[in-house]
């Protein structure tokens, strides 16, 4: 089955800095969506809204040691049952960020554009960590219209 | 076998702009790398630097009715044999850019980081066909340390 795959490295931070910001919603609310709502611990459920639509997920784990995994519990159709993992790894230089959102049903061109539109979000948590600064939505970089 | 998908939007381009983008030594040379040479036309080779490596791409085909495939015959190992495969589609707002690479042979992390920066450069090239002005290397957008 498909997956999205993205890399970044977040220079400068450490993986505990990192994971605050995969894991807490004030840190969520400064590189996905500013309108984050939920429980954000293991075994919670939480809200990223978009305006008119949005993803929940569970937490399936939250491992501080550098491993998070989220599954989509509702949203559109084709993220329902997708896994989302994290895996932070911090070196003398920063912290690199390896994420995958797994198990999409078929290659379709929404896939394509939430692939695009993670990159944007990733480039978001780096730069929120490394600047003081993110870009979540409503503010978010568009790569297709008002998307 | 895994692949690299993504999509972008150029405002208010034609579909022939873009594919002049993705076709021309000059419109390569705008948003992927300033050091582009080589033969552009179907069956022919271009090399696409980035000051210590690259890639040689051959063009496997060239439709501007709005297809483009290169096949991967020199650069990192984990790149030969692989193909990029472009597909435009004009509407009213200008043209869809779908993007594939495909035929990796493993989801390894140069690949998570491959992807992130391929997000980067269909980033520069609607840049450069909205504004003039892309990011090509040597003044692309980094993800990680000077990549």
């Amino acid at each position: 089955m498909p997956d999205i795959l993205h890399k970044v490295r977040v220079n400068h931070a450490s993986k505990d800095a990192t994971y605050k910001a995969l894991t807490t919603l004030d840190g969520l609310s400064g590189w996905w969506t500013t309108d984050t709502t939920g429980d954000s611990r293991a075994g919670g459920v939480v809200k990223f809204r978009f305006g008119d639509g949005g993803f929940d997920m569970e937490v399936l784990e939250a491992d501080p040691g550098g491993r998070l995994r989220w599954l989509v519990v509702d949203g559109p159709q084709e993220w329902i049952g997708t896994t989302i993992d994290w895996a932070l790894k911090e070196d003398e230089n920063g912290t690199v960020v390896l994420f995958k959102h797994q198990d999409w049903k078929e290659p379709v061109e929404f896939m394509h554009h939430c692939s695009t539109k993670w990159a944007m979000f990733l480039m978001s948590l780096k730069s929120l960590l490394e600047t003081g600064e993110g870009a979540p939505w409503p503010g978010d970089v568009k790569v297709d219209g008002a998307h």
